[in-house]
């Protein structure tokens, strides 16, 4: 069984529709490539309560947790006070973060730009990203802030620490539409049960009409299915191939 | 208060990041647009407990739920199944969507392209999209493919049943960093604590650090928190102006 993972988005710039999340998905296929299995997303508000009983049951239901945004030093930046909240700790100030804004900063240092410091009580600093701070964790939850750039470091700076069997992917797209070819597709799961297989319809391409996913952590089992597939699929329907 | 809504995103090829989703960003756009509060959007696997689940949940805790993702023929499209088993009833044919699709098929009718006919027992049909199906409703869920195309044009055929007065927005680019200004949002913030406020800094543009939105349905609430914001952040701080 692979690992699992979900993902809590911190933000009302989301949900208000000011920003599309990029995060997400920058996740979602790093830790596909690991082997990871993610399970859930979800994008909530700016808001403590909510924040906290977020990340604490994701952190109950999944191996590692990872959240992104709220991190800063203004009003609505409250992902470090939600999730102290969450697990029932305080907010400090976490000693070595404070050091390193203290010397960036120097006399211009202030109440707010303090606040880069805060942790929930018991995280601990993980990774050394190109920026000044590294990512902060938890127990199993990783807290990340949102600007792009900043997380793709830091989770950069981390991620071997994830890796598992990576899923192998065998992709096959169809002439024919999912009107004709479901029968084959419930046949051949009736045979490979545990094949993780996707049927995508695929409107605006005149080449083909379907893209097929097949993926296992299991090579000969993966290349059992595709063969199959490819022996009951109708004369002429396969378009196109790929995958390892 | 703004009408609530939650939106659920069902799909593997989402979490296993296959596919980008860009559908809750158009709804995100949209339900603002329209005066409602978004409140969380999911992400979750195309299995049927988990969807029921999930969608019953946003059913009560949101005035409107949107579902997009696992509506087709094929083996993974188990929306209908899982918001079925979720509000316990059963999945049957809709006589007007079945009479659609016998006329589109003819005798190439067969059991995976009827599976299009299924919804929730009790579920209507809603809007006249421009493709051959409306959107499909139960209680305040409703149901949509995850194909944007089609999503879109059965969301526009829908979409006025959900305006509500409108969210009123000013945007004020900063030249001073949110280590400078954070003091200043949070008194502007005690003395209008009904405002939406948002600060976002933003790293690659050398001509303004954050960029600060001020929101509420009341104009003469925004007009007077964005008088009150000018008089009070530092001298040349503001590089640009936007909102109505």
């Amino acid at each position: 069984m692979a690992k699992t993972a979900g993902i809590v988005i911190i933000g009302n710039e989301v949900l208000s529709g000011k920003t599309q999340d990029t995060n997400s998905h920058y996740l979602c296929k790093e830790l596909r490539a690991l082997g990871v299995e993610l399970r859930r997303i979800s994008v909530i508000p700016d808001e403590i309560e909510l924040i906290g009983r977020e990340v604490v049951a994701f952190s109950r239901e999944f191996a590692f947790v990872f959240t992104t945004g709220g991190v800063g030093p203004t009003h609505d930046d409250v992902t470090m006070a939600g999730i102290a909240h969450g697990f029932g700790v305080k907010v400090i100030h976490h000693p070595e973060l404070e050091r390193r804004l203290r010397e960036r900063h120097g006399q211009n240092i202030n109440e707010a730009r303090l606040r880069m410091a805060e942790v929930p009580e018991g995280a601990e600093l993980v990774g050394e990203g190109s920026l000044y701070a590294p990512a902060v964790k938890l127990k199993n939850v990783y807290i990340f802030p949102g600007i792009p750039k900043v997380l793709q470091d830091r989770f950069e700076a981390i991620k071997e620490r994830f890796r598992e069997a990576p899923f192998l992917l065998k992709v096959v797209y169809s002439k024919e539409g999912e009107g004709v070819i479901a029968s084959i597709l419930n046949d051949l799961l009736a045979s490979f049960p545990d094949l993780l297989l996707g049927s995508y319809p695929v409107l605006d391409n005149p080449e083909y009409r379907v893209k097929l996913t097949l993926e296992s952590k299991d090579p000969s089992y993966l290349a059992q299915a595709f063969e199959r597939l490819l022996s009951t699929l109708p004369k002429g329907a396969v378009h196109r191939i790929e995958g390892s």
